[in-house]
């Protein structure tokens, strides 16, 4: 497979690399029609298109001129599958902490079933009720990479990483109020956990985090 | 008994409260000399004496002044016992995540004790070895009070507020490195914990949980 | 009472807790319909329901599904009360400085009294008009727990610390402009409390006050 | 009176004023010598000579050069004093909330002396005592302008503000530990002050708090 | 005079002091039905009345009940003016860096005047012409006390200070983008200022400079 | 092989993983007597034992009790090496901005091979001369997973990112000064770097990034 | 020529500066009429007029009352071009990052523009494709100053910075999300740049870039 | 002049100009033995060297060396001039406020100087003494570009700015204290400056503003 290209999480970022399968663009900041038409510009490399951070709207404007595209309610995110393979050599695992992180739970689902992996996702598994949470372990051991998102104080990424011996990307999430600062206590938090085997992407992206537990997955 | 009279952590603050048994000064950013002179002063009111953050110097200045003195090493804590009744109802649990933060838990025990309370301490018990946490859930679930002591992303009070029924003190600790930022990572985390029965008190400030916790497990 | 569950502050967020007799939710970023679904579902475990940061159009929603559901309108709060019975030892005061900090001081008498506790309130005492707060010294120091909520410079909870011998919950408000921050400066004073028998909860918290004064008020 | 010069706060800052009978010069980040210099510099225009932030080795140095020098150990000020006229209307009151905010409020109070105006002092009425405050209300009343100096959480001007009609300047110190951030905390809380006739001056800023207060003081 | 009493910036901060003329509402968060209210209610204590930060519907509200009240539009201030005697021994000088800045001295102005001043203002004199503010020593030099409103890098405070021998108030603005941070870069900037007859008030609050400032003139 | 303990980056957590070879101390706050305490305990183990952030004089307390032990100068650590068969399934390249970053990219080194990785690293190759990152390119493109480490603004990891198809693990070093804030400039920077495939540790986080990259490379 | 004025960025900041071609001024905050009526004004000096972060309403007024004016739609600017003498000596090359970076660039390629330069543009070569800036370097280094602009991470002007041997203004934007915090992180990392020919102006600053540029070109 | 190389302010960054007399390295962090060693190396390319941010001890090391290193006390600079020849086209300004901002302003002299340019000095012409400034507008007027370094409030540049019509470039010093926070009060200030001349390097970063203001300098 020959090096494609794909806008990256903002408009007209391109990369480039070997064997990819899938192109993303981001709607946030552009109307319906920019995103329609960069959709369709993608779509005609004939890999699968993801468009992250989209409405209804956007979608509107985009099954006018892609009609195979499909929208994902839940990651708010509207996608073009043409090649479903598993490229992926586990399973990844999403967990998050409350209904509120589910948005970007989601977004980081969609990435890596679009990059063509196997996802398994444990929601509503919040520190305060840890007995969710275990009642998952046997689960969670399963998976080659795993995801964590959550708001508020973030401490869920620290004890997943405490049960399992993989990789953990952890998603810190805007959710929550006054000393929250809109996703930056959730962000320090994860920085600062206990368990070593954790790494951070930026506040709700999830986008990223399902790209990197993609690429770490598909390692031969 | 009658009001007496305490210094609180910062030098010539008096508090007034009745039915109080301690009496309590700070000694950072005191000499020797001061210490040991307000000590001695503090003494005279016939209560229990409790100097928080002092050094062996200053303890040795004390000890001059004030034969019966004791000092407690992890706590850095000067202490003068002489009324050893219990006044608190219950036991005042005390949680810390990692080793470095038992000097702050200490000193929260040092406070508790010396105001008439049971204390029990789970030290070493951090999120992401949260097996060992859960073999203390029997014994945590019967204080009264649980104080949390914990640095870096702070997540211990969420767990543990999730685990018991009673009100959670926690303190953030400056334990960490790089984006804890002395302790200030921990506080966010913890004044946003998704843990509804916690409040929070200032950094490395075991001094004022202990007090709270004291004055909780007292109530009638 | 065996133990119910509930959602805290944030959907889903269920506590387990035993002799509990209030479930509660979080309106905020939720639809009608969503509060209404989840309001109807928490009223079936028979016990006390509370919504909090909740709209008049959430409640019109669910008085269409739970038709004994009433609405506290200063509190915001949708109430749906069975158990009327007082759980609480003694009186919980709620204190707040201006007019502005009501909304979130009410929310922590709703709380508390849907918790089954006696609460008397003291509006308007702010530190400026030193006078009108010493006026009501006497009814303060009655309290089991006092509840202090205050915007601005958050200089109230010091003073109210200073003046009872009991628990002080302080809840920083979001009321002011320029350098408060959205609450963050009456945080950081809060914090910072020169009286030692005050602990913090996040700002606007006035659920997580309420409640933390009413695990105190119910000890035995 | 000419307009004399002096040296402000730091080293060659020079200020023009009409009837000025001060010079004054910083002795941070300076040697011994540097001081020593300035100081005769200044003193050879005949007027009363002020060095804040000194240590004890930068007056032996001034001592030296300037035979009639003297230092004010609390405040950590050297001065040299000719004109001890009044120039002041009438007393500047300099507050303080606990031990440790007394060197800045010296400072306060040597520099609105050497300036020419009476000044009474009253410290240790920290607002976790408020008795304290209050038993010096009527000798509060009687200032014609007040300095506040506090450090934690900074709620003294607010409270002294509501009960004198007259300017309150304030003045946050760096007393504190942990949320404190150095005096941040304080200088915030003292911008958001719900009385209306409060200003502040920097951290740690006693002189410029005595150097506003006396420019009130003596206007005609 | 007797004791008026009056609402200071939020909503039920009674002030109470000797010899006032105006009382005093802020109109921000409030109806105009509210504004409207509290508006009559001052005015019945005879005295002028001054609402800050209102809109021209709350002013409207107000007109209904109270017939004379005036609307100050630069300012943003309601006004009913029925004690026009100075109390000011001299002159109040507003000075103000750009356009944008208007509406927050024009604040201080009103307050100014209303409190019994006489007020001289110098606009769009900021520090990037210099020969504009230097066009205006000398009508500076008269004023008895000074307050300087800018915003972006609120450098103006420091330029007048140098200018004149009288207290200097500085106002903070939110004027600016990017990195000005709403006013908080204005602020550091007046914090330390290297004039040293500089004291300050928190973002836009032009009428707590013209409150401290009127507090000044009147001194006796 | 069986689940080995050893302590994390700080004292007295155990991680608890399948097939783990190496047990791991941080040395920092801590007495040569208590790392040489600690070391000896993990080395009774029989796996590799790694301490981090420890000082000489750490290491010649350890060298008594544990004869085998070895120092790296560079990476300032102590290491035990029994098990040195490689686990990784390629080679970990490890990346370096400046001469001042090389400490916190040898800790990753280290850490990586004594979990049983090939190592290659490239350093000094700063994005101002990006003909010297250039010219690794194809060596760069070998590697299995991808480590940088920068200090000041932080921009290596997307230029990394860019040029490799594979997880790149960045780690922000506290090299720089004044608006580098000891590192949390170069850490905001890799969390917002515009490569999607970057993901972050704390600040000066060798250790964290070096075991995330072997938990990667030795996935099978 | 004579000397000219021109408001700056913001209302009423008028510039005089000898040999000015130019005169501007900031739309943000005005109304279509203020708008106009300060273009016709500007207008009548008989030079270029530039109005910055305007609307196409406000472009519609100015339209009314002064004919000869355009809009450029990228830049959100309002121009009106008298005088298209060249009066730099060479060509300034304006270089983002980014789509979402385009109309910060614009905005100082029209500043440069009718300030009387050559601008040549390069957009959409971000860091995270190296390639695609590298194959403008020669094109690059013909520039005689060059500007940068870019969001997210802000790496772009170190990497320019290195292959140039011009300098370079380099302009954070607020493209970004989550700890972007609006261009505060792009910013940091500008003046943290390891390229030594790098200055910065504030956040989506792109005529002050402009500005500053044309400054450099028109040397002598 | 072919392609000299030179480490920038840190050590090991290669610098490759074309044209270019002088190379540079940074002394911090660095032991004597490894500065001497540097710039015996750098010294072998035959071009002026210089090394900044130095202590005597450092000097010392160098000078066995290189028999023709010079100290330059105030600028805490190592130099060797061998190329003294004069590129710069007209006259660089180095303008500074107050004597603490000479170190800083001192090492953009010294860079500026080892580059080839005339440079001239205005010391101790902070804004709150404008006079002795505008004392020195006709020079300053004649300067082809200024330095302007400031500490506290940072407002010089902004004065500065308007006086002059050349590109400014603004070194925010670490000068002050309290809100100072080290320098980046300063720092914001500049980059808010409503002079539109003027562009920011990092705190304290005199090297930088010497470099780019040569680079300006020598434009043909």
């Amino acid at each position: 497979m020959k090096r494609s290209s794909a806008c990256a999480i903002f408009p007209s970022k391109i990369w480039d690399s070997p064997r990819w399968i899938t192109t993303a663009l981001c709607g946030e900041r552009k109307t319906g029609q920019q995103v329609a038409a960069i959709f369709r510009e993608l779509a005609q490399h004939g890999k699968n298109v993801l468009a992250t951070r989209t409405t209804k709207e956007q979608f509107a404007a985009v099954k006018k001129k892609v009609r195979a595209a499909g929208y994902r309610d839940l990651a708010r995110a509207i996608i073009l599958q043409r090649d479903a393979r598993k490229y992926g050599k586990g399973t990844i695992a999403v967990v998050s902490a409350g209904t509120s992180d589910i948005p970007v739970a989601e977004e980081a689902v969609v990435t890596a079933e679009i990059m063509g992996n196997d996802v398994e996702h444990f929601y509503d598994v919040g520190v305060a009720g840890i007995h969710r949470l275990l009642a998952n372990r046997e689960a969670l051991t399963r998976a080659r990479v795993v995801i964590v998102c959550a708001g508020m104080e973030g401490a869920l990424p620290s004890v997943v990483g405490g049960l399992v011996g993989v990789p953990v990307i952890a998603v810190p999430t805007s959710v929550g109020y006054g000393a929250s600062f809109k996703g930056l206590t959730a962000l320090l938090g994860m920085l600062n956990s206990c368990a070593s085997n954790v790494s951070v992407v930026n506040i709700d992206n999830g986008f990223g985090a399902g790209y990197v537990a993609s690429l770490i997955n598909r390692l031969p």
